[in-house]
């Protein structure tokens, strides 16, 4: 076939560069003259993206339905907040753009940043690591006490994809009871859906809810009052998803009324969130700055994924975490 | 039958304090005048132990075996150092006392414990708990790299009963390949043991090492610094057994020296470990206050335990958690 012109918006490190060279082998790579440092940052336009069949990164959306020679773009994170709206949805269909993320590249790794999250909250990890409790003191009979084991609890997974997949495996084991929440459910879920219609209802029941959202139009604001308010009192309030869907105002009064036994924030508006923040000041608010897919090697996982999906581009077959 | 005398050495809180009544109905309750507060503490002879004929807690060994009446003891730790020396056991077997342990109650949250370790250090959570690190900063790519899956990784759990089993199960969604050690394999154990012969070279093999020994003759010191020499350079090291089973000394020089990459800690000695103690200036050395086998309600889940097994030894069935 015809060699691409694959247009890199990034500048992997020399062995995911490598696992690039080859995986391209044939094609012509082309590398941005402003490289993206962020998933989270706005792309700068470059006229390079014009004669571009492939594109590899972080493509900004404008850039990306003006070029009149692109037919896929694989965009380098999980979440593409920037792409899914209807307009664009259509537009690129318009245009047979096939978008494809790296939904499987990050899941496994905020899978289980998902499960260290439930797993200190359950032995009490902040308040045990920093404690010097001598035995059988009240001190160290409490620190025991407010320990609490996952077996028995139900757990809520709020958007159901591939981290959601994972984790509830990772949950298996110890005997929670999980759930799960998505949009539109496609029946073959490998947990029990809430139904959409009665979501609140089935809020109140749960121990532990777990934020893997991306943000849309949708999503943005979808944890607010209300439904913290719904929450069952004590529960535990997870988010590995996106910042924007959680009202931090109303997750600030649910941990100041106790409402929420604690919550767990990978991602927060804005990120890093400043320490003179009310939920810096939460004792029972622990945060972490943006992490949930990071892993050694992202870099060559992510490129490796790449490759195997311009293998199948170029063989005409499906395409693997398709979203358009 | 004849009512049992049940000499019980502490005092349950309320809820747990009911469901002892309610298991015992029917037999003699007797509390001990002094009561041990410690799992750890020597308990103070009392001579209401000559008239019982079941003693339930942390029964001193000499009163224990000079006891005339007693036909089992029930130790409410899963740890019976004090009873495990081939002596004690020689004359427990001659006055036909049954001893039992508590093994059963600890095991969930020791397992959780050693989880929420694996997850933690999977995950950098000290380090991102702490960190304010801005998205695409060389601090915030340090920090995601620095985050390394279980997946594909050798974790050895070394002293191989109840807790390594649940642990066993917990870590096996994971993708990790998980050993096990003990002195005495039994062939019924759900992982592939290591041989005995060759422990030095099959721990230099292991990702991570997760040591659940009790302490008795035979594993004092059994971590010394010939066995962290033979490890994998950058392997992890968990203690939720004992802090006798470790030289410490070997443990400081190993994480200095960089052979190991960090120590996850729930037991150490002394009990609390000193402020000043070298280990607690170990950036990569994390400790928790003997707390693994905490729970919420435990001591009602410790009274179950003894109230199912009472049952048994009234209706002459074999008793669970049998240590002689």
């Amino acid at each position: 076939m015809t060699p691409l012109r694959i247009y890199v918006d990034f500048v992997p490190p020399p062995a995911a560069l490598e696992l690039l060279w080859e995986g391209t082998a044939g094609h012509e790579l082309v590398f941005a003259s402003n490289p993206v440092t962020s998933v989270l940052a706005k792309a700068v336009k470059d006229p390079q993206v014009d004669t571009a069949d492939v594109l590899f990164g972080q493509p900004d959306v404008e850039a990306l339905l003006g070029a009149p020679k692109v037919r896929w773009a694989h965009v380098s994170s999980s979440g593409v907040t920037r792409y899914d709206t209807p307009e664009v949805r259509v537009r690129l269909r318009e245009r047979g753009i096939r978008l494809t993320n790296s939904a499987a590249v990050y899941a496994e790794a905020c899978a289980l940043q998902a499960m260290s999250f439930i797993l200190a909250e359950a032995r009490s990890l902040p308040t045990s690591l920093a404690s010097r409790a001598a035995n059988g003191t009240s001190e160290w009979n409490a620190l025991r006490d407010s320990c609490v084991s996952p077996s028995g609890q139900r757990i809520l997974l709020v958007g159901h994809g591939a981290i959601a997949t994972r984790l509830a495996a990772f949950l298996a084991p110890l005997g929670a009871e999980v759930f799960g929440y998505r949009r539109n459910p496609r029946g073959d879920e490998p947990v029990p859906m809430v139904p959409a219609n009665r979501f609140e209802d089935w809020l109140g029941t749960m121990d532990q809810v777990v934020d893997i959202l991306p943000e849309s139009g949708d999503t943005r604001g979808f944890f607010d009052a209300r439904r913290f308010a719904a929450m069952k009192p004590g529960a535990v309030f997870h988010n590995i998803g996106r910042g924007a869907t959680v009202d931090q105002e109303a997750l600030l009064d649910a941990l100041r009324s106790g409402r929420l036994k604690s919550a767990w924030l990978d991602v927060t508006t804005p990120e890093p969130l400043p320490d003179d923040h009310p939920l810096r000041r939460e004792p029972r608010c622990h945060i972490t700055p943006h992490v949930a897919g990071g892993h050694r090697d992202e870099t060559s996982t992510l490129v490796r994924h790449f490759n195997a999906n311009l293998a199948r581009f170029v063989a005409g077959q499906e395409l693997v975490d398709r979203v358009v």
